[in-house]
């Protein structure tokens, strides 16, 4: 199993002006894609603070840490500062990086979206990477991805505006992730319970997650309503599938014994 | 200014199951009262993790620990457990939790939500709190929020469920924490300027940042769109209102001085 983890980089995530979505889509895709976040922090645009997180990532054996936020052109975008200082590499003007820069503001400038295709020091800020890092083409916006591969770990710097971190994790990371995480399968089985409390549940649910340490097993607690429905979810992933369809079977056969001796009707397995 | 660290706890947030909004309506009340967050983690349900967060929070100097998610009635339910490994004290039933737990199944009895008011070992588990913790009534649903105040903080659990969080929230922790952050002010401006690409926007944020060290400022980099809009954040948050609106008012003088000449034109401030 590859072990991600995840650092959301920026002052207005902690400030609350922005919720972070980002975090959350990462999570989804990775556990899609078979690989497992351990871990995510937010933390705030100061280089010292982000380089103390990828420290701590990369000690506690990460295999993939991936930054969303802080690749832009202003000053407060320091990711890549901190990225260089965690793993002690200086920075240097990637070509590569320039050429995806200028590339995008000649598009931009054909669209109207800005007047100028001059490289400013502002704009080529954005290729300023980590000494190793390749860029990632951006389809959306002008700061390209950055991937760096050190000793044991992928240390994978995103945009933090949604759109462009999305667009260069479909098109430029998506592939390589796949051959970094490895063929593997993830499966989950959501079972909808007519029950509308979590401590009659419990029991059953404690029992299973017990005896299947495997499988990951975990009622959702609704607050209480009248529907009385909560879900509970089974979900594993690993290398070989027939032996997580295997295990997730065996899970959720025991699950609906359980059930069915406490009289709990399912409403829905998906 | 009050040091707040958030830790977020459950697989399902980091198998993207569930979107983390806790954090973000956390962030926000807390910088609304003029606290400060300064990190917030989200973790898997493993007591040595949590912990380890715990006791990092407070070697950071955290002045208050909120954490969210794992008071349930389930075996994978264990936030507090970590809380009293992190701060070495022994976990015991408290008299006083389980009064309100009691209360609230005798409530939902008679609301026809549950069947039985027996306290079983799932719903006392949930008046098991670190010793020297006080309950925190929780108006929605039945594991009730909890503060312990350890010797320079205070660490807060509240439960996962929304609804939940923001009812412990607004009705039981809102007066404790505006005592505990101190009264204090917390001003935000939003410049909206006619203008579409950032790296021409970055000289005129990074001069006002630079020379208003202690305001928050910061654009907001929208992907390319037609409409040329990027939102400037300016805030600050104090103990002195007269001071802070006027390092607000300075700095916002100076993003306006500082557009003017670049011929950016203000589309609105609020």
């Amino acid at each position: 199993m590859t072990n991600v983890e995840l650092v959301a980089v920026g002052n207005e995530l902690l400030l609350g002006d922005v919720l972070d979505t980002n975090t959350n889509w990462l999570c989804k895709r990775i556990t899609g894609l078979g690989g497992m976040v351990r871990r995510a922090v937010m933390v705030e645009d100061d280089i010292e603070t982000i380089a103390a997180e990828m420290r701590g990532a990369l000690a506690r054996g990460a295999d993939v840490v991936i930054t969303t936020g802080g690749l832009g052109p202003t000053a407060d975008d320091m990711t890549l500062s901190a990225v260089a200082q965690a793993l002690d590499v200086p920075l240097e003007l990637s070509a590569e990086a320039l050429a995806l820069v200028r590339a995008k503001y000649v598009e931009l400038a054909k669209q109207g979206y800005v007047e100028s295709t001059e490289l400013s020091q502002e704009r080529r800020k954005m290729a300023v990477l980590p000494r190793g890092a390749q860029p990632l083409y951006n389809p959306v916006g002008t700061a390209p991805g950055v991937v760096l591969k050190v000793e044991n770990s992928t240390i994978i710097s995103l945009p933090g505006v949604p759109e462009e971190l999305k667009g260069i994790f479909t098109t430029s990371l998506q592939p390589f992730l796949k051959e970094l995480l490895g063929e593997s399968v993830f499966i989950e089985k959501m079972v909808i319970v007519r029950c509308g409390d979590e401590s009659i549940l419990a029991p059953i649910v404690n029992k299973v997650a017990e005896e299947h340490s495997d499988v990951y097993v975990k009622s959702m607690a609704p607050p209480f309503r009248p529907e009385k429905k909560i879900p509970i979810i089974l979900s594993l992933a690993g290398s070989d599938q027939v032996r997580v369809e295997t295990a997730i079977e065996k899970a959720l056969g025991e699950l609906k014994r359980g059930l069915a001796d406490a009289g709990i009707s399912i409403i829905s397995i998906t």
